[in-house]
């Protein structure tokens, strides 16, 4: 079995973004040298997700407004978790909804996806660097 | 350590749909020679959910209620995503809730599962054919 | 190839509770010997969750706050499960936002996390045993 570990950082413009990181995946499989196996990509904080959804401009938008509508940001009172200081509550709701992780299959040393499948980075809470770990394990 | 992976192809009369697939995993399961391991099975199209719950029809229906409640389907103006001429950017946010996949054990050949726990597909744009991947490690 | 499993018991004292149970995974993990792997911890019933997130009090009062809001217990005739007999229809989808299991990196032995992350057990109908899986594959 062979194994292949990968820690990425992110550091966004913008409290709240979205990054296709799928072609920095993709390269790491290839790195890895695994043809068929399991690549799991997942956010280290928990005010981050990693998903897999359509690459278009305006669906992530929709994502943007649906999460602030369930889990808004403001008034930052409304989360007894800022109450610690921090003003972040919504960011681990909204990560929660959107996922920790993605597992993707290889196959034929490559990322086994649809036709429409892309890996995104959401971040809920920017503006300084964070990690996003890749974990290969295959042969 | 084995590999296996199999496609599976999905086409629904409704436009929304709940398709109980477990037997069809627990099969490739045993075709796939693995006893203890891991089974990756996922939605490959952005619009639709692999997920885990019970076997109730009633259930089902509460599911696709709540879905319905927080990302309604119409007016489809209310997606940006729609912009592009598709009227499916509710689909997209409902298999975010439910998920993209799931990830079970292999115990002694077998799913590892509780007692009431069922693979569903999830369809929330559907009426063609879409498929599920099932991918099988271990030994 | 090394495999490993184990079922873990929870019987919480209230309805809803949230445990963090990173010590006893962390301990797996160990005992399994896997250096370089994957660890699967799910729920094996289907009104609970395991998610990894923040270990702070109030963030957890946030989740509960959060999810009753979006799918409230009462009243119990709101869900069609109930009529089953069942008054757990708000916990299946509770557990459905929360997800069922997460899939962590193992390197050099250590459960791979971000600062942060702990893992939780999320119960929605408790105060009876309720059992988790943790499964480890690697080398």
């Amino acid at each position: 079995m062979k194994s292949f570990t990968e820690y990425l950082t992110f550091t966004t413009k913008n409290r709240r973004e979205y990054l296709n990181i799928t072609d920095t995946i993709e390269t790491l499989v290839r790195k890895s040298g695994v043809k068929e196996g399991l690549c799991l990509v997942n956010a280290m904080h928990i005010t981050a997700s990693v998903f897999i959804n359509d690459n278009e401009r305006g669906l992530m938008q929709d994502f943007d407004d649906f999460l602030e509508t369930i889990a808004p940001h403001e008034p930052t009172s409304r989360y007894r978790h800022n109450r610690t200081g921090e003003d972040n509550g919504d960011a681990h709701i909204k990560r929660t909804i959107m996922g920790r992780e993605v597992v993707v299959a290889i196959t034929g040393g490559k990322l086994d996806f649809g036709p429409w499948e892309q890996i995104f980075y959401g971040e809920f809470d920017g503006q300084r660097p964070k990690r996003v770990l890749v974990k290969i394990i295959g042969e």
